[in-house]
C-alpha cells in the first residue's frame, strides 16, 4: 500500500468529449450528452439538444476563472490523461484525488435527468461510472478514487447501479443536495429515499453532497460585476450548504441509518461550529426529542456520521475541537478555479500551523482512508 | 452616568394593543394596526383588516415557545410596563436593553407597508417611534435604548423620519434585510438607498439588520414537527443572515459610506470567521478590486463598519480574533423564546470563560456604548 501523506477528497474528473457517443449502445447514442463546437471554436455540452453552460471546459484550469480552453484541443494534457494528471499531483504534493464529475452532467450527475429516455439516462450514468472506475482511475488505482453518480430519478435503478458501482470499485456516491429543487423529486427527508440510504449503509458507501448541486442560493443582485458575482457566490454556496447539513441533522436519516456516512463537500469547515452550537441549543430549548424523531443532540449525529472538507481555511484548535478531529477531511478541488493547486503544500502549512504532526496526519490521511476505504478492495 | 456591566443590544418592546388606535390622528385610525380578539379569547394584530401571525403575544415569554398569553390580560406586567421590565433586567443582571419592535408591524416595522394609505403608513411609523422614545424608554432612559423604524417604501419620508427620530432620542435604525424580497422594493445594493445611507452616516445612526426581516430562508420540508421546525429555522436564520452580510461586504455601500455602521442582529458571531475568510480568499483570487467597487478586503470593511451580536455562543480566542474584539456585541433577546433570560449571567460566564475582564467589558459594555452612543444626548 502506498504511504499516503496527503489525500484530497474533492477533485473532478473531466468527461472527455466522446465519453458517451463512443460508449453508449447505438440505440441510446442520440439521447446521450455530446459536445458541439460552435463557429467561434467553443465546445459546449448538449443534452437532448439543449446546451449546458457556456463552455464545456469552463473549470479545467486550476486557479483560473478568467480564461478557459475554448475547445478540447486546447485542454491541457493533465486533464485528458490520468497518467499526466498524476504528474500535476506530484507537483502539488498530493497523493490521491477522490473524483467527482465535472460539468457534463452536473457535479452530482443530476443534469443527466434531462436525458429524455429513462433507459438511456441509466445507460448514460453507467457509461460514466464504468469509464471512471475502469478506465480513468485504473490508470493509477492507488491515487485516483472513483465516486459514482446515480439515476436518482428512478430509485430502483439507482440502488441497482450503486451495487454495480461498488463492484466496479467505486468508494462512495455523489448526491444532489436538493433533488426536490434541482429535479422536482421528493425532498431528501422523505422516506422515499430510505432504500438508497439502506443500500449505501450496507455497502459502506459514503454519501457525498457537494455544494452547487441543488438550487438553494437565492437569486443575487444583478448589479455585481462578473468577478464580484463569482467571489460572492463562493461565500454564499457555503452558507447555503450549512442550511442543507442542518436539515440533515434534524431529518432523522442519521437516526434511522446509524452507520450511513455523509460528506459535506467543498463547504469548508468554518461554519460547522456555529451550526452545531445553534442546533444543539435550539434542539434542547424547543425539546425536539419529544417529537420522537431524534434521540441524540444534532452534534452527536454529526460527530458519528458526517465529514466536512476544507481547502483554504485555517484549522485552529477551536475549529478542531468544535468540528471534531475525526470529521475533517482536506480537498484540493483540482482542477477548479478555487483550487489550491499548484500551491497545496503552502496552503496545508498555513492551515495546520501549530497543529501536531499526528493530528495533521489524522485529517490529511487517516480520515480519508477510513471514509473511502482507500487501499481496500 | 450609570456604571454599566452588561448591555444587551437586541431586545424587543412589545406594542400595546391600543398603541395606534389611541395615538393616530382620527382620519388615519381606520388604517392603523389594531388588535382583534377572537371568540376563543385569542388576540391578533390586524393591518388593513388582515390578520398578522397566529397571536399578538406569541413571543412575549422569554424562553417559552410552547405557551403564550392568549390575550393582553394574560400578558405579564414586565411586558406592559417599562418600570416592571427593569425589575426583570435586574433579576437577569442586565443594565440596558436596546429595543426593536416585536410583532405588530414586523421586527423591522416592514409590515406597516401593508397600511394602504401612504400618509397613514407614515403616521403609524411615527406613532411607534414617538411612543418608544418618549413614553416607553422615557421611563428608564439610562436603561432602555430606542431604535426607530422607517417608512422605507417612501424614501424621502424615511430620511425625514430618521432625522425626527434622532431628535426624539433614537440611537439607531432598524432595517429589513431584504426589502426587495419582503416588500418588492429595490435591492439594498441599489443606489436608490444612498440618501438613507448618507443620512444615517451623518446622524451617526447605526443600521440594525435583524434576522427574520427578509425572506431568505428557503421553504423548508413540510414533514417536520412544529418544535423541530422551530429549532431548525433558528439555525437556518443564521445561515441566511450570513448571506445578507456577505452581500453587504461586496456591495460597495461600505466603500461609499465609510462612517456608516451596520449591526448584524440575532445572527450570532460563529459564522463571521468563515464568512470573512472565504470572502477575502475569493475576492483576491477573482481580483474583485479590478471591477472598481471595492478598494479593500471584505474583512477590512467588516472590521471598520460591521458589528455582530451573540447570545448563546462561546467567545473563544479564535472567534475573538477572527471576528474582531471591536465588532462583537452581546444580546439577551428579551422577551423572545431564544432569550437567555433569566439566566443571562450564567450564559455570559460560559461564553467568556478564560477571557480577560478587560476584553469581556469591551464586548459587554464598551462596544455597545460606542455603537449606540449610550449615555450621550
Amino acid at each position: 500500500m502506498r504511504k499516503y501523506q496527503v489525500i484530497s477528497t474533492d477533485d473532478h474528473a473531466v468527461e472527455p468529449p466522446d465519453l458517451w457517443q463512443k460508449r453508449l449502445p447505438a440505440k441510446f447514442k442520440e439521447h446521450g450528452p455530446k459536445v458541439v463546437r460552435s463557429q467561434d471554436g467553443t465546445d459546449r455540452w448538449t443534452i437532448a439538444g439543449e446546451p449546458q453552460g457556456r463552455s464545456a471546459w469552463l473549470s479545467v484550469r486550476a486557479g483560473r476563472y478568467d480564461s478557459f480552453p475554448r475547445n478540447w484541443d486546447e485542454v491541457p494534457a493533465a486533464i485528458k490523461d490520468p497518467k499526466e494528471r498524476t504528474k500535476d499531483m506530484d507537483r502539488d504534493g498530493v497523493d490521491a484525488h477522490v473524483l467527482f464529475p465535472n460539468t457534463a452532467g452536473g457535479i452530482a450527475g443530476q443534469s443527466l435527468a434531462k436525458v429524455r429516455d429513462l433507459e438511456a439516462s441509466l445507460a448514460c450514468v453507467q457509461v460514466y461510472n464504468t469509464w471512471l472506475a475502469q478506465e480513468f482511475c485504473a490508470a493509477a488505482p492507488d491515487r485516483l478514487v472513483p465516486l459514482c453518480i446515480l439515476p436518482i430519478w428512478d430509485l430502483k435503478a439507482a440502488v441497482a447501479e450503486l451495487q454495480r458501482a461498488r463492484k466496479l470499485g467505486h468508494k462512495g456516491l455523489v448526491l444532489s443536495s436538493a433533488p426536490d429543487q434541482a429535479l422536482g423529486l421528493p425532498h431528501l427527508n422523505e422516506r422515499h429515499w430510505d432504500p438508497l440510504w439502506a443500500a449505501a449503509q450496507d455497502l459502506g458507501m459514503p454519501v457525498n453532497i457537494h455544494i452547487l448541486t441543488g438550487q438553494l442560493v437565492p437569486n443575487p443582485w444583478k448589479g455585481f460585476g462578473p468577478q464580484t458575482d463569482f467571489a460572492l457566490r463562493s461565500v454564499w454556496n457555503v452558507s447555503a450548504h450549512a442550511i442543507v447539513i442542518a436539515d440533515l441533522l434534524f431529518s432523522g436519516i442519521l437516526e434511522r441509518f446509524p452507520r450511513l456516512q455523509f460528506v459535506s463537500v467543498e463547504s469548508g469547515i468554518g461554519w460547522v461550529p456555529y451550526c452545531l452550537e445553534m442546533a444543539d441549543y435550539h434542539a434542547e430549548r424547543y425539546q425536539v426529542r419529544k417529537e420522537g424523531v431524534l434521540t441524540m443532540r444534532p452534534s452527536e449525529y454529526f460527530r458519528r456520521q458526517v465529514f466536512a472538507s476544507f481547502w483554504l481555511e485555517k484549522v485552529g484548535p477551536e475549529i478542531r475541537e468544535a468540528v471534531g478531529l475525526d470529521n475533517i477531511v482536506w480537498e484540493s478541488d483540482y482542477p477548479h478555479p478555487t483550487s489550491t493547486f499548484p500551491n497545496s503544500r503552502e496552503y496545508i502549512e498555513r492551515a495546520f500551523k501549530g497543529v501536531s504532526e499526528q493530528d495533521r496526519h489524522h485529517v490529511l490521511v487517516e480520515n480519508a482512508v477510513r471514509l473511502f476505504q482507500i487501499g481496500a478492495a
